[in-house]
């Protein structure tokens, strides 16, 4: 795999604390593909994992891989199939891409589909490189008034739109939201678009609860050594009632709990954060409220709406970039990544536009 | 029952044409009723229908009957089964009132109980008047920092509200509404509050469509002797593809016919207008694309969250009250909405307030 | 309101362990209630757990409580206020009646109200009587063809409509259900009437899953000492293929354990058996494969569907009834359900008809 | 590619009237696709009408067209990348299948996707023949105890099933269903199995009535010179009550109008039978007692769903074939099908296997 020239770099993790850039060669699209130019990838927090512990759950980096799934570029090159994209076009790219037709396609659930090909997901490669080929259905046309960067980060938010949907949120919601982390976040930028009349944010630091504030939430709630319960009781307090909706973003026991305990009867409690193995948590509380408890799977049918939702300003996610590398530089982002400095870190992969 | 003081203006409407200011004694509430000091009553186009023609469809004033329905007060006089409210409470009244606890009530679409109470349908009195008793389950206390205006427009507010429930508007939907009337209005607001990217108005009028930019739509077109293809079409062009839902709220047969080509497959029609009894339509155009065709019928569950909109100012209705009379000059005020002056007469009862 | 005879039989617990066959006077309907002979009353396991343990949770029995609420009588005597039953009319009892319109009501989720009275659930007294009084909206005309003892078990039945409904079987499903008491008996006969293909049923008994196979079932595993994924790895296998639903009836922790491995991805367990005040599951591995969990409570809008399904005998709940006690000897009868022999025990509370 | 000998016999229709049975090539699979030796395909009215009149609304026969859409076959070969078929499985034909990965397929209604193919509308072929290659994703392998005939009803069951999903049939309802021809029936099967508890069909025919009692219809309603609103105060009078849902299986006018009068207030009225371009309509009828009119178009996601109740035994389609034609004699099946003679007529495309 000897390039000539470094035509393709590309971050590629080799194992735990093992980061390196790289020349892979320009992959050539197939039919129902395109390759794309890169432009604008961010760094997420399993990207950091990865390269941190070489491994997530079950998934184990068993041979180098590319890292990044939260991305954006330029069509430079379209399969002999595709007919709804051409050189040229700017597109936001959704990491995961069907392999087949299988009952969770069917049914509309295709991130549930086993077989899914997934960017930055071993073995698969993501696209934190010059170029890289995707399946052309994945891929969707951003509108001029679009950013690259909002366009990468049409991933996050799709998170946060999977969940709130999953909540079930609608028109006058009281929205409990453990987490002011980059998934915090996006909850909250989604919930209110979604019609939440008030959003609660609660966070151990303040600083992450300013920023939550400055993206839409209505309370915050700095927490320290309170019991589950009490946190149930202040979110109550603080809005007046029992939120309808509950969103944990941060995977700890004690905030599922929490969760639990503050979510109002017949609502519901979407689990984002992914904790341990084994929880003990208040079951049989939230059965006899018919409190529903619900987990996300990455995201599926996000893709067009986040972009209608940016084309038409309704919502505005430029807040949460706080650091730019160009590519070359990936592993200072890394490093300013893992330090949990900033929000969200752009890596810049285009070397003749480094604009957002 | 003639009581010696004038102690309880009311508007009441004894026949088409026949409109009249008249003493009324004080109601007494009973066990779970409350008696209130109205406040703002605004003037609703079935109000002046009933003025001008004694009828509407099957509902015949058959005896003299007290106008107003979009009405908001204080609580005087509690029934001594209420709980919830105590004198000197802020409250907005949901005209419609159950009598009896029916299969509609138990799965929660009370506004189809047949045996309802409704403000200002014959035989059932309104409270365009000083004092009203109301049971107290369907009066909903303001927060200080929502107005009585406020309060009454929830009346409007709640039909834009069912309609986009019903459609099932969710984050990204492009939605077509046809007609910037008050109803129109309300639910371009309540459409962009649950998350429309694009909403699109057409009306015949251009101060119309003015006022609906004004309350947040993202496109309009002024129509008027477009086919209902052609109309369909022309909407497809501005959104850049089909609606996914589009909201009816003339009740033109034109109309009705344009919003079936108009909208996505597997997209959903709205019927808020209302047309004649029988109307023609393309209805297997509707029907081998799976456009579901639903109509409204005032609201049910809706009060609350519209209070929880107005106190975290998601939705702003001020810009809907045009004109002001005191209860005084009520058919001044009935002159003025019959001549289609402006959008929303409101009525203020209370001659010691008429602040909004 | 002292009786000077014997007139109104009723079965009272007075504490942990202390049951009495007492004399009630006969008491007088409300407006909006009915008076009711008493005919079928089932023994359910609250009774028999108030009667041992004096408690159930926070429900303390603290001052003397008649016992039942799966019941079936006559109506004799109606409130002023009571249009759709007249003297003689045969009905079904939901125990559960509103007392106020919350808001729990207002959206059809009526048994979440807070507020609501539920029979033999302190302090609300049960029907194990000869003479109740019950609100006339909460009593259910009985068609000819539908025995009192089938009027009782709709209570039985409904807490299996109400599970299967909110576990959203539909046609064609694979439906896991844990344990085979009188309650996973019922969900299997509900799961069946809504279409589920196959329904498999565990239990440790081999008697109580003959029965599930006499009602429906059309697999059952017997389990011992299996861990919870190996039970999953088994109904699998049987089926073909994992779940969509699972429904679990026994409050277990291993069982509740199994369900979660058990259930097909995008799939929902259901909650029905209650458990330990805090529970240890694998939730991650629900979350991440979109499994819901929703508990149920109690019941809503269930004593319609549930009287059409008898009258039309598209369900068969005539199995279920293994012993028959007048009202008289309803000690032995309670010995009987205590001990667990067979399945549900009917007391008879009419002297003078003591047919099903 | 010319065969030499006559291997693949067809029935090709050529336009209006000119039916013909040819010889075509054996195709070759692709890599995603199966070949299949077909074995029991049933007539539909479609085959009939475009043998008739050569068109149906906007598709016409403008080249050669074989017809044939209810099919069932054994695989022979598979193409390179089909993992779930093997040569010799005994398959059901979803005869729609994808040609692209589009929104609708994305969000799970691929009925609605605009490039689908679909066997027997042209231009593409049906599987009225010998051998037929077919999209392996929409190949579904049969139980054996399943027939061929069984798996070739799928097709008609499947617009049942997805009638009655699209209406939201659930435990007790009344069902109303206009017409007992094929599609009725198939109506009243799933309907029942999806917990109807009454469902009533009405017809001119007594023939076809006594059919719709034989699969299961509690009620049936000979119909001749009743007006839409008769029509609707007998199948109330009949059932007891207004239906909850209503599924038109005719396409005529009157009865479209029936079904909105004597729809329940809050239910739903499901369009199957096609009437004409422009319908008049009770449409305000409808609207202002929130009965939703919705269509359908095929249907989606119901093969599976339907294998498991044919093969759990929960369904019994076998009554609906009243005749059988080996392949040889599909210009007599056809003239019988023309007739109206029975009710399904299957055409045998084995010569060594001619059993059900």
């Amino acid at each position: 795999m000897a390039a000539a020239t470094p035509e393709n770099l590309s971050l590629v993790v080799h194992g735990p604390g093992d980061l390196r850039l790289e020349n892979y060669p320009i992959p050539e699209p197939g039919p129902n593909e395109v390759l794309l130019k890169m432009h604008s990838v961010g760094i997420c927090g399993s990207d950091v994992h990865y390269w941190q512990h070489g491994r997530i759950g079950d998934f184990i980096v068993e041979k180098p891989m590319v890292l990044g799934h939260e991305a954006s570029g330029t069509v430079v090159k379209v399969g002999s199939l595709v007919k709804h994209l051409k050189p040229g076009d700017r597109v936001a790219i959704e990491p995961g891409a069907l392999r087949e037709m299988d009952e969770f396609c069917k049914i509309g659930r295709y991130n549930l589909s086993p077989s899914i090909f997934f960017c930055a997901t071993p073995p698969d490669d993501g696209n934190l490189c010059r170029f890289y080929k995707h399946n052309a259905d994945f891929c969707y046309k951003l509108p001029d008034n679009v950013t690259f960067e909002e366009g990468a980060l049409i991933e996050p938010l799709s998170v946060g739109i999977h969940a709130c949907r999953r909540a079930g949120i609608t028109l006058g919601n009281k929205v409990f939201v453990c987490g002011a982390g980059p998934i915090g976040l996006v909850t909250v930028i989604v919930a209110k678009a979604m019609g939440a009349a008030q959003v609660l944010v609660t966070d151990l630091s303040t600083s992450r609860l300013s920023k939550a504030k400055e993206v839409g939430a209505d309370n915050v709630l700095q927490i320290s050594k309170e019991s589950p319960k009490e946190i149930a009781s202040k979110v109550e307090g603080l809005l007046g009632c029992k939120p309808e909706v509950t969103i944990e973003c941060t995977g700890a026991e004690p905030a599922i709990q929490s969760g639990i305990y503050a979510t109002r009867s017949g609502g519901t409690l979407v689990l984002v954060g992914l904790g341990p193995e084994m929880t003990t948590v208040p079951l049989v509380h939230a059965a006899i409220r018919e409190v529903d408890i619900k987990g996300v799977f990455r995201y599926c049918n996000t893709w067009p709406m986040a972009i209608s939702m940016l084309a038409s300003k309704s919502v505005n996610v430029k807040p949460l970039v706080t650091h730019r590398f160009p590519l070359e530089k990936a592993l200072e982002a890394f490093e300013t990544a893992r330090k949990g400095l900033g929000l969200k870190v752009m890596l810049k992969c285009d070397p003749k536009d480094q604009n957002p």
